[in-house]
């Protein structure tokens, strides 16, 4: 009996997506690949100005102001600047904290938050061109949506409880920072392995401040893991795939192939979706039903009791009946319903207290049925409703508005970010950073731009 | 069909180990205890000696020099200093680099490294009495192993692949940080989930410096953990038995009561030991038996071959038969064994690169053969040895040197403390250092104090 290092039993994908992330340019992107990086940046953007203000951000900065390290990078919304892993980490929890970022349906993943957090950071501290920072986020959402994919898809038996985006982000940020740093071969297989050495987070935390933390320790890991590959801090050449490696451990069964087949052909990236509303994925569907059928109904009708039929992870994942805080409501698809049914809009408003604690939404929420049901797809719904006058509605909904196949529109995208920008910036500031995010491949120094629109 | 949040359906352990810790006092502890912590320090900080000038600190502490924060803490045997949380990375990975720390043999934990260097960093911000000090110090290590027995020990169905001082060390440091800084039960609750959160790692990094990044890795989760729950940064209060929680994630039939049966009564830092040899725990019985044939052998003889009976989880974890690298050698039985029975000796000298490239030794690795048994115990060895002359030997060892059976003497740890403080230290310091350690429970100001030999 004898064990090697090094040598792999299963196919050496970690060197292959070293391979690809040391040789990833924006030249060789599909336009199609160029135009969603670029729609998903100037969403994350506009997450983390929605964002920053939220109690959560509040306390992760005075912790990286006891804890953090040189100004070199901004903290978005505050007026203060710390290393570029710290900024990271708290500027992600501001594009988090409200759940309205983006999500990797078929993983429930949300790539560009700890991708956006990372690389905003260090363009800041070093110079980034447009092209090369779309690049290198662009191949961080593949990274982390192509290893999401070998950890939840079949034949992996993969457990639910785990936070996907906390394993793959940190591997996915150490190779676009990686690329940035032009990191070669070796060093990128040593970032995978670092990156992977940090993969963490379980979703029972969920509802709480430390589900925001999740995606920002996520991006922190990955700055790390890219910074001390770059000094040359050694690792394993396969560490993915080996075993007592990254998949053996989370994902044993799981196909490797997903990782790596269609490299640079085919895009997961496309895949990735902006979410209309600010609450878990799996809940959208039936915020669409609500919607038709709110709208369908006569202004002053009152909805008397729902019945929910939702992909069975609607429930796994946002199954709480009764939120106590607007952290909470993000994983209640029972307060969303309800909210949505009385007030025809489910927005920020439908998050924040007020709502959460109005009688007349948490008498609904009590009288809401849900009902899990695998025939039904996860981006689908339908909704029964009864009104006090006895009048019954009915809502199926196939596919969820902002899903792969009925996207968020360039105008539907432009003012999710307006609104959002528009709380801690002034009218002309959140025109200007709309216009240099949508132009952002044309930016010759990302960091400085967007750094002149937000201090300046 | 219904999810409520914060209602767990097994033992509430974490709300209990969260209340010891913020209960826990020196003055409560038995003497044997006091007594294990204090040699538990010595080594770690013998160990942190002996290892700060190895390459992998080098390059961790010149990321620290990027990445890492307010000069608060020293960066042991370098002229820098950074933040808590960067120079408890640092120091770990110093304590853990060449493999001479200690080890909880039943779960393969690695306890001191994280706690020592989180709690001696925070002892340099903030004064720390020695009784404090090592009381939190019992604290981390006592929590560690028990989350590990709760990881590893039947029922539980654990993967050994899973690196399990990354897995739990975050949490015990988390707790005893949070004593320290007297967290209420809230806040530690919380800790213990932000700890949890950053649970990580994996063996296949065993032979790089990746692995010596994990305990470092791990130190600093729990300093962060401790630090933003501080702060008011919340999280659940089930996170380690809840579903979708810890160790419904990591280990899912693990049987919770052992994380806190008896708490305060049995200790399981008892089991804890140091260790005699720089490599792999599960390597140390075959090196006593090689030590006693060698020992018994003439000196002019020469080994022409062996066989090594094992423990199968000694080949898992350190079965590589041709290591590269003093790194690689931590993990290479073969070597440890060729090197003992060629020189001797097992010490720092022989996970050397002359050590390694010896064509003497590397021709009596590819003579050995190991055989698993799995009705060896994991201290247990039986080596079987041949002579150029044809002679046999053999050696049956039941309790490896520094096991909890046959434990490190106090002199053999003040021998091995000497030894690594010496490759750093002045002789006067090292005797300065020793009689600190020996009596810290008296010290006023543990950082302060500790800090003047250091770097006075």
């Amino acid at each position: 009996m004898d064990v090697s290092l090094s040598v792999p039993s299963r196919r050496a994908i970690t060197r292959e997506l070293a391979s690809y992330a040391a040789d990833s340019r924006f030249a060789a992107l599909p336009d199609n690949v160029k135009r969603e990086a670029t729609r998903a940046f100037l969403n994350w953007i506009g997450c983390a100005l929605g964002g920053c203000r939220e109690p959560a951000v509040a306390l992760a900065a005075a912790t990286v102001a006891e804890l953090g390290g040189s100004p070199h990078a901004s903290i978005i919304g505050l007026q203060q600047r710390t290393d570029v892993a710290s900024a990271a980490f708290v500027n992600c929890i501001s594009s988090s904290v409200q759940a309205f970022d983006d999500a990797h349906l078929a993983t429930v993943t949300h790539p560009s938050g700890p991708a956006g957090s990372a690389l905003f950071a260090f363009s800041e501290k070093s110079k980034v061109s447009g092209e090369d920072f779309l690049n290198a986020f662009a191949l961080a959402i593949e990274i982390e949506c192509r290893l999401s994919n070998v950890l939840v898809l079949p034949p992996s038996q993969f457990n639910v409880g785990f936070y996907v985006t906390g394993l793959t982000a940190p591997i996915g940020v150490a190779l676009a920072l990686g690329n940035l740093l032009k990191l070669d071969q070796q060093r990128m297989n040593w970032a995978i392995g670092l990156g992977a050495s940090q993969s963490a987070g379980f979703r029972a935390t969920h509802g709480t401040m430390t589900a925001h933390f999740r995606p920002g320790h996520a991006a922190r890991c990955g700055v790390w893991a890219a910074m001390l590959a770059a000094k040359g801090f050694t690792g394993d050449d396969y560490s993915l795939e080996a075993d007592k490696g990254f998949f053996d451990v989370f994902s044993a069964q799981a196909d490797l192939a997903l990782a790596v087949d269609g490299l640079g052909q085919h895009f997961e990236l496309l895949s990735n979706t902006y979410k209309p509303y600010p609450c878990g994925i799996v809940i959208h569907p039936t915020l669409d039903a609500c919607l038709e059928i709110r709208q369908a109904c006569n202004a002053n009708a009152k909805v008397a009791q729902a019945t929910l039929r939702v992909h069975p992870l609607a429930l796994s994942l946002t199954g709480v009946r009764t939120p106590g805080t607007p952290l909470e409501s993000h994983v209640s698809l029972y307060h969303w319903a309800a909210a949505t049914l009385v007030r025809g809009a489910a927005g920020l408003a439908e998050m924040q207290q007020d709502c959460i604690d109005d009688p007349e939404i948490a008498t609904l929420r009590a009288r809401i049925e849900a009902i899990p049901d695998a025939t039904i797809g996860r981006g689908e719904a339908i909704v029964e409703v009864m009104l006090t006058n006895g009048q019954t509605m009915r809502s199926h909904i196939r596919d969820a508005r902002g899903s792969v196949a009925r996207p968020m529109t360039d105008e539907e995208l432009d003012a999710k970010f307006s609104a959002q920008a528009r709380m801690v910036l002034a009218e002309e500031k959140v025109q200007a950073l709309l216009q240099l995010c949508r132009g952002l491949a044309k930016v010759p120094d990302v960091g400085k731009a967007i750094g002149a629109v937000l201090h300046g």
